[in-house]
C-alpha cells in the first residue's frame, strides 16, 4: 500500500499537491537532497557554536565540540529531518519573501540536540550501557558525572542558534516559548516514567494501566519527536494560527502513540541488528505496550505468571513473560492496532480541516515514513 | 566604616538619592519589607507552578512541589532580594506606568530557581553529601538519580514564570535572552572548573594560575550572581540600552570577583557554624583563591608542600597546606586584597556616567551587602 498516492482531492482553490510535488519520485529525490544537506548543515553548526573567540573558553569550546559530535549525529536523525522536509512541503504553498531552507535545517538539528540532551541524560539515570551503537556518553573514560553538565550545555546550543538565526523574525518568541513548551512536557513525560518506576511500583506491575501509558508517552516522546518539528515548520512558512497549530497538534500525538507503541513492539520482536540494540523492556519493567495489554488480555493465571516475572535481571524470567506473549498472540494484536491506528490517522487527515494552509502531504508523508516501519 | 554614607553629590538634574532613601534607615526598611514580601512570594509561585488541571500530570505536580520546597527557599536569598530591592531603587528615579514590585519578586524567584537548578547538578557531580544544613537533594533516599530530571525540571519552572507574567512586557525576548545567554555563561564555567578537576590537573596543581581562575570564577558565579539579578532589574524598569547595561556589567563581575574570592577565603577561615557547612576546598584540590595566591607568594619548599599535599583526604595533608597558608599569612594577604578591591569597586561606581539613569545607590548598597561579610 502506498499512502503518499492516495492524497484525496484537494477542496476548491488549493493547489493540487500533485501538481507541485510529483507524487511518488518526487518527495524520494526531495528526501535525499534534504538529507545531503541537512548532514552538511551539521559542520556548520558545530563551527559556529565552538568557534570562540575568547581564550578563556578555548577549552570549553574543544570540549563542546567532542560533546556535539559523540552525542548528536548519529541517531536517525527522523525528527530534525521532519522538519526538514515539512518546511520544503509547506513552502511550495506559500508565496515566501526570502527561502528558509537553511534556517529550517538549522531549526532541525535544534530538535536533534534536544534529543542527544534528553537521551545523555535518560542514559545516566537509567544506567544504561549504550546508545546508537556506541557506549553512552557518561561511560567514557574521560566524561562521567560532567555528562550531566554536558546535557545542559547542549541545551543552552539550541538557544544560541536560535538567537543568531531567529532573533529577527516576526515568530521569534513563539518558537522560543515552544522549545521550551515543549522541553517542559518531556521532562514532565520523564517524571513520570520515573516516578512510575520506583521500586513500589515495579512490585505492583499491574497499575500499569493503558491511561498511564498513554500518558507517559503522549509527555515523553509525542510532544518533541512529532509536535515539535511540524508545528516549527508551521512558524518558518508564517502559519501562528493557533486553531491550526492546535489541530495539527491533535493528529500529531497521534503520530506520537502510534511510533512509540511500535517502538516498544520492536523492543521485544524487532531484529537487533537491524534496531541497533538489544531491548531490555522486560527487564527493566518498562511501563510498555506489550507488557500493558497482555495484562487487558491475560487470563488469571497467566496474570500472575506476567506480574511474578516481569522486572527481574533474570533470562528465565524474561523468557516467561514472552512466552505469555506469544500465547496471547500478541505480534497480531500489535498488528490489529497498527492497521486501526493507521485508518484513525488517515481519518483525521483527511477531516483535517485546514488544507488550503497546510498541504496534506506533511502528515501523509510523514505516515508514510512510520507506518510498518521495523527501526 | 559606613560606604553607604559615602555616596558623592550627583551630577545636575539628578535627584539627590538621600531625598528618595534615608540614606541609612530608608534602605535597611525596605529590606526588611521586602524580605518579607519576597518570602511571601515563593508561595505564590509554588502555587501556580503545581496547580495542575490534567489529572495525568497530578503525581508530577506533586513531586514538583517537593523538589520546589526542599531547594529553592532555604539559601541566603541574596540574588533574589538583590533585584526586587533594586528595582525598588531604581523605581524611585523613574516615571513608572504601573507598579511591577511583585514581577520584580517573581523575576527574583527565577534567579533563585536557577541557582537550585545549579546547585542540585553540582551536588551531583562533586558527589557532595550536603547542602544548605541538609541532605543534598539527590542523597535523599526516594530521590536518587531521578534529580537529574528535577534539575531541568526547576529550570523549565523558569520559563514558565517568565511566560505568564512577562510575555506581554516589551522586553520579554530581551529577558529570555538574558536568562539563556547566562545560564550559556554559568554552564560554560562549570565545564571549565571541571575540566580543571580532572586527575591530570589535580596531578599538576601548579598549573592554577590566576587567570585561569578568574576564569572560572566569572563564568562560573559573577554572571549569574551580580549581573543577572542587576541587568533584570534595569530591563524591569525600561533601562534597555545596550551600552548602560556593558558598563554595569563591567562594575559586576569585579562585585562577582570580590565575592568570590570571600567565599575561597571563608571556606578556609570562616566559622563553620556561621557559614553553614565545613570547608573542603583543600580536600578536593580546588582551584581557589588562597591556593592560587600561595602558590604567587611561596619559596620552592613551600611550594613543593602546597602540590604535595594538595587535593588529599587526608587531614594532616590538610594540616600541612594550612600551616603553609599560615606562613605565609594569608588572613593579612586577604584583607589588603579586600580593601584594595572595595576602592577599585569604589572608583568604577563613582564613575559610572550613566547616574542619572541609574541611581548609584543600586550599587552601592550592594558593595555594603557583600564588604567585610563573614558568610
Amino acid at each position: 500500500m502506498n499512502c503518499i498516492e492516495r492524497v484525496q482531492s484537494p477542496p476548491k482553490n488549493e493547489p493540487k499537491i500533485s501538481q507541485i510535488i510529483p507524487v511518488n519520485m518526487g518527495i524520494e529525490d526531495m528526501e535525499k537532497r534534504e538529507e545531503t544537506l541537512f548532514n552538511e548543515t551539521f559542520d556548520v553548526i558545530t563551527e559556529k557554536l565552538t568557534s570562540t573567540v575568547n581564550p578563556d573558553l578555548r577549552r570549553v569550546s574543544d570540549w563542546l565540540k567532542k560533546v556535539l559530535v559523540y552525542n548528536v549525529p548519529h541517531g536517525k536523525k527522523n525528527r530534525g529531518m521532519a522538519l526538514a522536509l515539512a518546511y520544503q512541503v509547506l513552502k511550495k504553498n506559500k508565496k515566501l519573501d526570502s527561502d528558509k531552507s537553511h534556517q529550517a535545517r538549522i531549526l532541525g538539528w535544534c530538535i536533534e540536540i534536544l534529543q542527544a540532551f534528553f537521551l545523555i541524560h535518560d542514559d545516566i539515570m537509567d544506567q544504561s550501557l549504550t546508545r546508537r551503537g556506541q557506549p553512552c556518553w557518561y561511560k567514557k573514560e574521560d566524561v562521567g558525572l560532567i555528562a550531566i553538565n554536558d546535557g545542559i550545555l547542549l541545551n543552552s546550543c539550541i538557544y544560541k542558534l536560535l538567537k543568531e538565526n531567529f532573533s529577527k523574525e516576526p515568530t521569534y518568541s513563539q518558537i522560543l516559548d515552544l522549545f521550551h513548551e515543549i522541553t517542559d512536557l518531556t521532562i514532565k513525560g520523564q517524571c513520570l516514567d520515573m516516578l512510575n518506576s520506583t521500586p513500589d511500583m515495579k512490585n505492583n506491575p499491574a497499575a500499569f494501566t493503558e491511561d498511564v501509558y498513554s500518558a507517559i508517552i503522549e509527555y515523553k516522546t509525542a510532544h518533541y519527536s512529532f509536535v515539535l518539528p511540524i508545528r516549527l515548520a508551521f512558524y518558518l512558512v508564517g502559519i501562528v494560527s493557533e486553531e491550526v497549530h492546535a489541530k495539527a497538534e491533535e493528529i500529531l500525538l497521534k503520530f506520537g502513540h502510534f511510533f512509540q507503541v511500535q517502538d516498544d513492539f520492536l523492543d521485544c520482536y524487532g531484529d537487533p541488528s537491524v534496531i541497533g540494540k538489544v531491548g531490555r523492556d522486560i527487564e527493566e519493567g518498562k511501563c510498555c505496550w506489550l507488557f500493558v495489554n497482555a495484562l487487558k488480555l491475560c487470563s488469571e493465571e497467566q496474570k500472575k505468571i506476567l506480574v511474578d516475572n516481569y522486572a527481574l535481571e533474570d533470562p528465565a524470567a524474561v523468557a516467561k513473560v514472552r512466552e505469555i506473549y506469544d500465547q496471547l498472540n500478541m505480534r497480531k494484536v500489535f498488528q490489529d492496532y497498527e492497521d486501526e491506528s493507521y485508518k484513525e490517522i488517515k481519518g483525521l487527515i483527511d477531516s483535517f480541516a485546514y488544507s488550503q494552509l497546510v498541504p496534506l502531504e506533511v502528515f501523509n508523508w510523514l505516515l508514510k515514513k512510520i507506518y510498518r516501519r521495523n527501526k
